[in-house]
């Protein structure tokens, strides 16, 4: 699997680069970013935090925007940003072209409803094509976390709490933790997964973490202030219920007066990078 | 002048807003942002470091990109982030459309010349209006430091060696600092400014710098991978030649690999911040 450098930018004594690459997961070419910090240019090999962003992004929001690589760069820590879909000609879209379903919103799912299941793989390219690709290319360890935004918050719960055996942490902002009821999730699955819902109960961290056997540290900040929150799309509280019944070592915290932006994530970025770092040397 | 406010998140404890209000110095309504520390919701006043960005940018790339919140957080100091040129239907841009003269593109000059004559008097907005709109309407001192990025890193340098009195300190990434004998700063001056070269003095830094007897603390942070610099737009060879002839606190550091983007500033962003609030309180 050749991979083409298309961009680099020194950042905190490390570098942000961007690569493209032939994705057989997604049977499209496909974009991401890494951050690789100082440490990498000495010969260490760093553990990696894998970030899933949210709706409408691409590999390009988070690095320019959360202040991630600072800390990143203290830490001696990877992070990999993927895309948030599969693109390109050819790649069915929204049938109106909106924001929440389509290219930027594949919600991390294996599709198998046409025409979407001829690309839409994302969760077989974030938990087996991506980092077989970085891991093998990269001056990086096997010790992995999952971390992400929204959609991508949905999407790194999930994906750990299916997967325990392959992170070593999980956490998210503001994630989607009960897409089987919420409109943006709803509209997904049935896009995705047709509308038996008993196949989406593998992609929602609420079922999932009620039935979850191996256990990780796992981590949630949510501001008060969020809109998509206070509308009924996020869903916290069904994953708290679902921690309590099954002991998962869920921390939640709810964050006064934060919204669901960038600003938000800022702000704690810190504190999840530390908190998989602290787990990582366990 | 009422102001109005037209977006609000909560970052690092304090607020980031942008408002907007109608400009008398550039004739038109123009958007700002601003960033207030957690110490202001105490009641506490605290000193502004004004943040001139680049060409291209308005007043939301430097608050999404360079991660300043965090310490300005922890120092306490408020910033400001103007938009880089009049906005709005009848101001004149550039006449092929070009994203370095006109729109988004002010130069921080007073523009004599027509049309730009009538709204580009981004000097007299940056160094009179806008302070005066931010002291009477939020809890500041009048304490103030200016900062700024390649245009804007021109912008605060000249700003500040023209007003000594008015500023602490003042610092710059990527600044443009000899405007006169750069491409992007002979088209702007000529198209603002017309074709007499001794009327573009006053807006150059280099010019400024041999002959200020007010002397203030500055700092300039420059990338050795900054395409631009090795275009020579930005000359920073011109302002060390001009602070040694004429005794000038200048520290300029060339800081190895790093290019002209928002990577670099997030990388020393903090830097500067401490730099402004030590000459704050001294």
């Amino acid at each position: 699997m050749p991979l083409e450098n298309i961009s680099c930018n020194k950042s905190a004594g490390g570098w942000h680069k961007q690569y493209t690459h032939r994705s057989e997961a997604l049977n499209c070419d496909m974009r991401f970013a890494i951050y690789l910090p100082p440490q990498c240019a000495a010969g260490k090999k760093v553990p990696v935090i894998y970030w899933l962003s949210g709706l409408t992004c691409t590999d390009e929001n988070f690095m320019q925007k959360a202040g991630a690589q600072r800390m990143a760069a203290e830490l001696g820590v990877a992070i990999v940003a993927p895309d948030t879909s599969p693109r390109g000609e050819g790649v069915a879209d929204d049938p109106q072209g909106a924001y929440d379903f389509g290219l930027g919103a594949g919600f991390y799912v294996n599709a198998t409803e046409a025409p979407y299941n001829r690309h839409y793989h994302m969760y077989n390219y974030i938990v087996n094509e991506l980092p077989t690709l970085i891991e093998a290319h990269f001056p990086v360890t096997d010790q992995r976390a999952i971390s992400g935004h929204s959609m991508g918050g949905h999407g790194a719960l999930m994906i750990a709490l299916r997967n325990p055996e392959r992170y070593s942490s999980a956490s998210a902002f503001s994630p989607i933790v009960n897409p089987m009821n919420c409109a943006w999730g709803q509209k997904a699955f049935t896009g995705y997964l047709g509308t038996n819902t008993q196949n989406w109960k593998q992609y929602d961290a609420s079922e999932l973490m009620r039935i979850a056997e191996i256990k990780l540290p796992m981590l949630v900040d949510q501001g008060t202030h969020d809109n998509f929150y206070n509308d009924g799309q996020l869903r916290t509280e069904t994953l708290v219920a679902a921690a309590e019944a099954n002991s998962y070592p869920l921390e939640v915290r709810m964050q006064d007066g934060y919204d669901h932006s960038y600003y938000f994530m800022a702000s704690f970025i810190d504190d999840h990078l530390r908190f998989h770092v602290e787990n990582f040397n366990k």
